[in-house]
Order: C-alpha cells, then structure tokens, then sequence
C-alpha cells in the first residue's frame, strides 16, 4: 500500500521523512500543505494533526505525526535504516533524538525567521541566540563525524543521518556553510551519493520560487 | 547491576530518565553532576558524553545520554512503560519526540533563564519567545489530556507521561501554571500517585537551596 506523506519542500522535517521512506524502499506520495498559505491551522488539518505541524504519514487507518516517528515506522516496515543490532539502535535513537532538539530545532527556527518571515518581523534577538545554540550543535556533529562515515550505525546510513541531515541541505542562509564545518560536507556528499536521494525540494512540492 | 545516572536535580531531562527508571523497576543509583559549578564543561564530563548534557546513563560498558534513548532503554530492559501493542508503541515515541522538541525544550531553557541565569544576563526577548511557545505546547497537551488518563498508552502511563511531565513538577516561575490547565493538572496529579513516585527535588540530588 502507497502511504502519504502530508509535506511541503521548505519543510526540513517532512524532508527527514520523505528521505527515509525513499531510502527504505517504502512506497509514498506526496500531498502538498499550504503551510505559507496558512493550511496547518485550519480546522481540517487540526483534526488530521491536532499538534498542527507537517509531517504526517497516512497508511490506512494509520495517522502519524512527528518525523522521528514516521522515520522509525519506515525502519520498521521495511527492516531498513534502523540499526543492526542493539547497540546501533540505542545510537540511532540517541542522534536521533539529539537532533530534534539540539540541531534541526534551531536550523529550523532560524531558517524559518531569517528567510520566510517579512523582514518587519524577524526577532534579531532570538535569531542571535537560536544562531549560537546552532552552532554549538553543529560543533558537536561536526567532531562525531570526523572519525567515521555515518552518525549512528557502523555499516551504512540509519535515520539518524536522515534527521540530522534534515535542514543541511537548503541553499536559503541560517547559519550553516559547509567550508565551516568539513567533516559534515563530507558526510553530506555521502548521504547526496546513495541511490534515490534527492534534495528536498526535488523530493516534495513546494519552494521559495513558488511564491515570487 | 544497578546502573548510575549522572544528574542533578534542577534538571527535568534527568528527571525524565529517573523517574522511568523508578517506575520500571530499573535498579539505579545518582551521581551528581555540578552543573551550576561548571561540570559539564570539563573534559572529563565531555569524555563520558561529548554532547555535554545530562543524563548519563552508565550500566557496566554501556554510556547512554539523551533522556529519551536512556527511557526507551528502561523500557526495553524491563518491558514496562514502552506501550503494550505496535500501535501504543508508536504513540509514545511521537510524543516522547514532541515533548523533546515542542514542550521540554521550552520549558526547560525558559525555567532556566528566568530563574537560574543572573538577572542582568536575562535576555528578555528570548523570554518571552520561549513563553509564547510554551503555551501553544501546552495548550496542545491540555486538549489531548482532556479524554484521557494518559499520554500514550490506553491502560496506564508510559515513557511518553515521564517525558512530558518531565518540568512541569518544579515550583520555579516558568510560564506553567496548573490553573490554567486543568486537564494536565489532574493528570501530574494521577503521575504522582504512583507508587514511587517523587518530586524530582527529592528524587536527585541537587536543589536551588544549595546554592543560596
């Protein structure tokens, strides 16, 4: 059965999703939110996510929200990605969980306010701090991966390259210059070299382009 | 073989992981960690977790941190609180994932800076940023809680309850008042009737009276 993936381009978190359903071999389609045309508060979508954000993944009667979720529900489907023995998956849920609230949390943010909000309403003060938190993350991945190929498992990619690789790719500036930070380049040309990866905005619909 | 979890008692994520490991019957004992002194700067702290956060779980070879990673090891070990079917199981990661990133996340850094950051450092705007956020995540919450006993799971509490409630016990002023939450007022009550239950100023060592 073909799940759908509510989901938008400039969503880094839908990305981490739709990458890994991919990349597992899950069979998916796209269904476009209008996030800048305000859909994620609309009551309809309330009721499909009451938490209001995108992704959510619906196979079935299944309805499932939050990346991290929807990423462990493709591992397990399709027994791909998740780590390959115990250890590797307390790893993967460890990086995984790291990047939802140390990294993609603030590249996210302070993408979001330094390039899609009108310039009137960009806090500088919260932009300054989201953009130390970043970099302070981004140290921390940076000398994870200076010694080895992948974040979580020995072998190959798991989902916590897929989350952590959520926001790393989008040309829009937050923050983030791979001439920073060598070991993640490195490791994002890995992860842009697998078979049926593709940048986010090739991957789902909708792009800053749209709306000019 | 009684595990040692490296906390301190001001810190909700190290709450989270040991008020699991209480309701799990995981045997554990604490090591304090001098937050407020420096600790998790030093090398040594950063030798044991070179993300330079607590909690630490360490069990003879294994060094665990991340909260979420050291719960979902709780539940794993004891087969208690992780959901009882695929579908609960589910369920309390995604909102294991959302408190991470949607409540605690705010909770935590706000109580932080409001409260234990010297006054002239506080930076206001950051504030009162954090505290719009908490309330839509806390508004997400009461409206969940307004049906159910439980986060996560159908017959009794999970992971998915410990990582929410996670700093919503601590009396500092934060921007959470139970007032104004009925629903998830009832339900911190319910959590703390639990047998084994503790406040997490009595659960860990470590309080603000220390320091005064």
């Amino acid at each position: 059965m073909t799940g759908r993936l509510y989901c938008f381009g400039e969503s880094g978190n839908a990305y981490k999703a739709a990458l890994t359903l991919t990349l597992c071999g899950v069979p998916w389609e796209p269904v476009f939110v209008d996030f800048f045309g305000g859909e994620t508060r609309t009551p309809a979508f309330r009721a499909l996510n009451p938490m209001g954000e995108v992704p959510v993944w619906v196979e079935g009667g299944l309805i499932l929200s939050q990346s991290g979720a929807i990423q462990w529900h493709a591992a397990e489907v399709s027994g791909r990605m998740g780590g390959e023995s115990p250890g590797e998956r307390r790893e993967v849920l460890r990086w995984l969980l790291w990047d939802n609230h140390k990294l993609s949390a603030q590249a996210g943010t302070r993408r979001f306010m330094a390039n899609f909000l009108p310039e009137a309403q960009r806090p500088a003060a919260v932009i300054d701090w989201l953009g130390a938190r970043l970099r302070s993350a981004l140290q921390v991945l940076d000398t994870h991966l200076a010694g080895r190929d992948w974040v979580a498992g020995g072998a190959g990619p798991t989902l916590a390259d897929c989350a952590c690789a959520g926001y790393l790719y989008y040309p829009e500036p937050f923050g983030f210059d791979r001439a920073d930070w060598p070991a993640i380049g490195r490791w994002l040309d890995r992860l842009a070299a697998l078979p049926g990866w593709r940048h986010p905005y090739e991957m789902m619909p909708g792009r800053p382009s749209d709306r000019a």
